[in-house]
């Protein structure tokens, strides 16, 4: 398996854990694509994902994988026993739908704010910006911070007692907030013990 | 198993698409949430689903569930036998990514367009409205049907050779694409084929 990406970055972030939780990381050649000079958007990169972005996932015959949930999905069923999908329909159903939130209300939405709101990786990478509309998701960042921050009230994972794929996204998810300058509120204490609790597993403090 | 839901809406069109695919509409009590009168972001209905959207599934031991992708997830498995998500790791890989390209692609971008640039549900209901986002995300719907067009130049579905979650998506992207007077491209013929070939599948035509 080939996986290309851009070191440190927060989508390509959320695939290393997901490999090393599954104890694939030596199975996997990193290809470096050079986001920051433009190289996702190049044709060479968009005949691989035509969505021009990473990570992407390149299989032994040639099938290009993208979209982290995807990635995801694929790396956690190689072995027949998945531990970050879920294992009974119960429990894919509450880490897909935890997942979606902690997408669309952290990581995309402090994705949209650093690509539009701020020069995020520069004039000529970004091309369009809306500030307004990248300026309303920081309010959505913040929005689904507190969110996250009550779940966790009552359980150690986002989707329940155990580490999931929900709990990568939100962990890339603040980390690109911390990149991006969006402060966790004060008083979500809860969220920020469950980011030092991540932070610490064997996969992420690698 | 509850769906509560507004008929006709493009996201419970997913979920009544994935129903009858399944053969499960029969142990389904639609609960109908009305929508343009703004019953989804009521409290008593936020208790249930705190995105404050359509659909959600509750189950019979109170677990709700909302976001499409996880209500699928949950219909799809719970005859151990997944028809619309995917058998293999890989199948599950590029139903997953195409499903994730169809939403965010097309489905979401009307949506988006619809909610913002559009009077949408009206002043009351839709709140914030970014007329410039909406307006931008109208050419990205166009975009994305020009690419699924090109992928069905050389398969008979989205994700390969079977009809899968990614389908049910992109038809009801469509779907809402007519609804917000978004046409299809003339020269999108693979996709308007796609279309027909997909409305008169029993699980739609009916």
């Amino acid at each position: 398996m080939k996986i290309y990406e851009f070191e440190g970055f927060p989508n390509p972030a959320r695939v290393r854990i997901a490999l090393a939780e599954k104890g694939l990381t030596d199975k996997v050649e990193f290809i470096s694509v050079n986001v920051p000079e433009g190289e996702h958007q190049s044709e060479a990169f968009r005949a691989k994902n035509p969505s021009a972005a990473v990570p992407l996932l390149e299989l032994e015959d040639g099938t290009c994988i993208s979209e982290c949930t995807a990635i995801t999905e694929y790396l956690d069923h190689l072995d027949g026993n998945p531990t970050l999908t879920g294992g009974t329909p119960k429990e894919r159903a509450v880490i897909h739908m935890m997942q979606r939130r902690a997408e669309s209300g952290l990581l995309d939405a402090v994705g949209t704010y650093f690509h539009h709101a701020t020069p995020g990786l520069g004039k000529e990478i970004e091309g369009y910006q809306c500030a307004e509309w990248g300026n309303h998701q920081k309010e959505v960042a913040l929005k689904g911070m507190r969110y996250l921050d009550g779940l966790l009230a009552d359980r150690p994972y986002l989707a329940g007692e155990n580490f999931s794929m929900a709990d990568i996204t939100a962990f890339a998810g603040l980390g690109f907030a911390g990149f991006a300058s969006i402060d966790v509120p004060e008083d979500c204490a809860n969220l920020k013990d469950w980011q030092a609790r991540v932070a610490a597993r064997p996969s992420i403090a690698a």
